[in-house]
């Protein structure tokens, strides 16, 4: 029984800071450079979500692509698309929007409702600029 | 002694549908959607096949990239490119054509003759359109 | 009054072949090669669309993108999208789908509904392959 | 006397908003859909500027890309990236934030710095998201 | 009767250096920086060649893209990959190699060939970096 | 306390040779092809490198991306860049310029100064083409 990867990816643009309520403007921007900018900034992001399966005899899917991305669309990516990730984000609230703590927490929207699909949740990869990019495999 | 993955892409361009021929045509639609369209469709596939290994102390290589592509093109790209994946090549007879599905398929037609090469076929990747892709390890 | 361009993006995956029936399957071969594979081929074709004007002095706009697409899904991609294109694609009947005539094809189907969103269609680029594309000019 | 066109690439990531101040948020939205979400949104902007002119017999440059490249981020790109382009930016005040606006702005910004280097400022090339770009050639 | 412009893309990979026989190593290094390394570097090249025509009623193409991929690698890739521009290439003795300089000289070995296919050459793109490309139109 | 994968992109231009002094120029030929070019060749590097590790509960970092950029520039990508890598690396004396090679030995550059910064680095992977990539994990 073969298992396979495999990946969908959505995207979504949103703006959002590196800066701590708790320091002052000086120490933010020491630690976070440019990203502190009080104003925003923001970026397009690329998602990747890799489920993990054993494909179907019936249809040959380890999970149905269509579904999946569904499930990125209402839980993710709708969210976060043309949003503020520090201001509008149900899911990110109290949370430092960091690319790292950002795929964890999207991880966490995902994991149920992607596991219900019969699949695994594998990795969820994190692109915030064409030079960096985080990945999370739930560990 | 370090071990390296080394990665090489082809590309083919293919037709198919999804399309069981036991089910009706609504059946069909209904789970495959507008892939199911009986006049088929088609993609640019890019294929990424890992090998891994120890690069020789001789030349520096885990594999002779040269003959890896060889091997690519003779036992999988040039069976698929510009064919009908369900009509045409051998190797897909009686096997649905889902990404998955063909991911693994190929990784039947290199697992041999890769290995023969001196490295071991670790990963065959393939893409099906930017937003979609398949991973399978040979597990 | 600055003229500006601006350009949207589409995809599509379409089945088709280079093959002509008043000639023998070795003429289409030889003309055509691989491209005349009687068993059909595809690819996933980007298509960016490129319209002329005046930014708006209320919007900023040339042209309101969203309708754009609109446009484009509506009259081109929507029923290319997963079809064969010499079987299924009413504004190909008669037409043989070379990438050059696919480009003029759609031309024609854009060029009244985006004139009338206020801009001036100026380009149809079609991509077929990471390495061929065309673009037509409307002359 | 050969003429020939050089590009160079540099990027930013900012943040901005579609929406005028002196319409309601109903009607802001009615417009401008999800872009005039009130607490912004932001992207990674692609910023391509073309140069036209003969290249200099004795060092085969139309014009240094290294001295090109300073000019971008000294006029351009250091005053937008990490920013917010509707609040921060001096050379967008009081002009509204769409593409094509920009990319007009970002032509002013170049066309004295560029043209002094020798060469003739041709084109200037903004892209928002991989599905949307402007082209401003200064007419 | 349309004309169309259709572009093909090869690829290849060289060495060269910017440095004038005749001037001192601290004038390069002024002149050329890190591209005067005497030691030589190199780039993937990009190579993309547009041909204007009018499509063909017998077979649809402005030009068959096999053989002008052919003149491409005969007359210039083939020279080019893997070489030394500055050393191994007929058509670049005595020209510097800027990417302009190479692209009029690519422009001379194709303009013949390919206009006796039935286009006409257009355009040659010559992209040296992600963020550098020149374009010659012939004029 | 989740762990996270991070990488961080930088790219240099280089040339090299694929040619064994002590073997002679038909055999390295017949072993290298066409990468045994005496007059050397060269290629765009992109260099991806990954660090594991915990996100700070203070910054929401794994590691400063800016940190590892400067790392990453210093120690390799500065003695690069528009070198040859046969000739002007330091840590590449007396090693064979495979991109297997090179991969181990940017790994030895990059181990301990990267960890120092507090996460563990975990791949290096260096894409010589399109067609082309290595990876290499530290095993």
């Amino acid at each position: 029984m073969p298992t396979v990867h495999i990946t969908r990816r959505e995207r979504f643009s949103a703006a959002h800071k590196l800066s701590r309520p708790d320091w002052s403007a000086e120490k933010n921007y020491a630690t976070f450079g440019k990203c502190s900018n009080p104003n925003w900034h923001g970026h397009n992001y690329d998602l990747w979500v890799t489920v993990k399966g054993i494909p179907s005899t019936e249809t040959g899917f380890v999970i149905d692509l269509s579904d999946l991305g569904k499930i990125m669309k209402a839980r993710v990516v709708d969210k976060l698309d043309h949003k503020n990730i520090d201001l509008d984000v149900d899911f990110m609230k109290g949370i430092y929007s960091s690319t790292e703590n950002l795929a964890i927490a999207i991880w966490k929207e995902l994991e149920a409702p992607v596991n219900e699909l019969g699949g695994r949740l594998f990795c969820v990869k994190l692109q915030e600029t064409e030079n960096n990019h985080v990945e999370y495999y739930g560990e």
